[in-house]
């Protein structure tokens, strides 16, 4: 079961990163255990198996078979995983792969994988899980107590933080492919009016946006999210419906795509035909919101200041503050990551981390105005990485 | 925050149930809760909050905020959800939402949940949630150990049985909408071949086939496994890489799509040029070993009988097994649901159970050949709810 190759993935034309990429988040990851006095992570979930197995797969969406990665503090990953994944694992980055015939549901993997951890714990006695904010474990829980009492003399922390850590920093590859996703959905964007209309319902317009996503070469869309109504919206997170589009509307789709896993994650706004005034106005204002919050994103800057700056624009006008909660977030192999642009987030911005620039603002009877934009923080500032929106709304034929 | 409407989600030209669907779900969970000596379930993963709730969105993706959803054994559903939600949730099926204004990752929900809790908990002291099989809770565990300490004088207890006891019969309404499902991804397979060559790439050939079945119908495609090699592939889980095609492979293809959250889950195998007489052997095995299959799943046959009735046509000539450790399993809401077709499973098939039949068979030097067929088990017997695969490989030119 040990493989003996070294490439990661089974990609064969284009390779979503070199081995180095894998090399430096192991070793990036040490450094970090290190300073949080850990043994080992130990990794459950799609973005974080992948991060450092480069494992691409849909398949869990199968809530069946859980599958386990073991970083350790030292020396090389060990991955407990289904039978059903060793063709897929074997040949690429890790090459300690343990298998058991999953689905078992007596012990599905709890054995296995205790007797993996033993060995690589060493003096801290601490092993990271993913416990704490924006993580969830992606076991039964029933196997998580079954596992902790299997390694009683070892404590099971969380270890989200350093996750975050390392994950919120990209490397000039995963920006890469963040920046392909942003371009792939910014022209689809670009290309909508050519096809959306009045009387098209908005699950109409977003297949066809979907399917334009995928044409021009993004892997997967993820997330779709719309909303519609006269005047403006007062959501833009459910699916889209069979609701048509009629004279007067407003219409938003915020999109997630990715390319070798990497999510572009923004919004586009649309009117159809005669819009209402404020709804124009908020557009507008919200534009120059996006606009301060990108001149702030500079390494340096805490994520509660970008919103300071955002807030700032849209108070006068507006200051009915906004039910998202926020004004943007990290992203990368998820559609969205810490930290949050809001009051209390302490984060500061460093090089590397690509964050979304999301104001928005409550106006009229229960609308909401939406805009999102991508930015990577560099050295020398802020670079966007999606082709800015139109400052005037864009009106459907 | 009580909304007056009455209606299940936003869909105002093709709603996906109607109110008595959502009524019959609440009465057939409270009856089960009363079996399992539990005051109510608490939900928070996407397929069980989309079952009770009607809630369409892949807002999911964004793990920053938890969401909840509390079934009562007595009494009407109560949601716990960020304020974001609020406005698609409310005028829907669920009355009582009750909203904080998350991220708030000092108390992201939780004291609001446990005093929603309290008064629903009745004689028992129990709350089911999803820890147990083929389930995970999506929320921190920190945020689980926190509202384990606030109710104190409560047992959180594992729910999924319970759980899987009701989504595991499908509503004929339910089965409708898997039903599409399979008729437009078996007319995608089936136009496959006027499209794919030899000389493309594998994420070539499933982005027109993705393209394709969102063109004829279906909401989403969340999962499409790949694989393919000289002579036969070693695995269907893997997303489409980069391989280019050549005379001689064998390309399998294995599609999760959704029509209103309901998914089929089926694949097709395709021959390219000249293909070895060992992987058209093994094809039409293992298309014999299906048809046992299906004539197995009859009601009252157990979910290892099914898997026996396969292994019988199968033994004779291969008996190498497979790393898929089943032999098909349950299907709706998500891609793979209880029971599985394996030894040990003694699950009854039931009326209204829709279930995959997923024979394998290992041959030649590390290869699988892989089918499945939809089926749903009714009081006459099995009904395909898919176009059943050709018997011999369909060669791609």
């Amino acid at each position: 079961m040990i493989a003996a190759a070294h490439r990661p993935g089974r990609e064969t034309e284009f390779p979503a990163f070199g081995d180095s990429e894998y090399e430096a988040r192991l070793l990036r990851a040490q450094r970090a255990m290190r300073a949080h006095r850990m043994d080992a992570l130990l990794l459950t979930s799609p973005a974080n198996f992948r991060y450092f197995t480069g494992f691409d797969s849909q398949f869990w969406e199968s809530p069946t078979r859980p599958w386990f990665l073991i970083v350790p503090a030292a020396g090389r990953c060990v991955a407990v995983i289904p039978e059903i994944g060793e063709p897929v694992l074997s040949g690429g980055w890790i090459e300690d792969l343990r298998t058991w015939p999953a689905p078992q549901p007596a012990d599905d993997g709890i054995s296995l994988l205790a007797n993996a951890l033993v060995p690589v714990t060493g003096r801290h006695r601490r092993i990271g899980m993913e416990m704490g904010r924006e993580s969830s474990l992606r076991m039964p829980l029933v196997d998580f107590f079954e596992l902790r009492d299997q390694l009683r003399h070892i404590d099971l922390v969380d270890g989200s933080p350093c996750i975050w850590e390392l994950r919120n920093i990209k490397s000039p590859a995963e920006i890469a492919h963040i920046r392909t996703s942003c371009r792939v959905v910014g022209d689809a964007f670009a290309a909508l009016p050519e096809r959306a209309r009045a009387g098209q319902t908005e699950r109409d317009i977003c297949t066809g946006l979907a399917i334009d996503i995928l044409g021009r070469g993004a892997h997967s869309v993820p997330f779709l999210g719309c909303g519609s109504g006269p005047g403006g919206y007062s959501q833009a997170i459910a699916s889209p419906c069979g609701r048509k589009l009629v004279d007067g509307d407003v219409l938003v789709i915020d999109v997630g795509a990715t390319t070798h896993g990497y999510f572009s994650d923004f919004d586009r706004n649309y009117g159809v035909g005669r819009v209402a005034d404020e709804a124009l106005r908020a557009h507008e204002l919200v534009w120059l919101a996006t606009e301060a919050g990108i001149a702030a994103a500079v390494p340096g800057a805490r994520a509660s200041e970008l919103h300071e700056a955002m807030m700032k624009v849209l108070q006068p006008a507006a200051g009915r503050g906004n039910n998202v909660g926020r004004m943007g977030h990290g992203l990368g192999l998820q559609l969205t990551e810490p930290p949050s642009n809001k009051a209390g987030d302490t984060s500061v911005l460093l090089p590397g981390m690509v964050i979304t620039i999301e104001p928005s603002m409550a106006y009229g009877n229960g609308k909401v105005m939406v805009h999102e934009e991508n930015v990577v923080i560099t050295e020398s500032g802020p670079q966007l990485l999606t082709r800015r929106a139109p400052r005037e709304m864009p009106i459907l034929g």
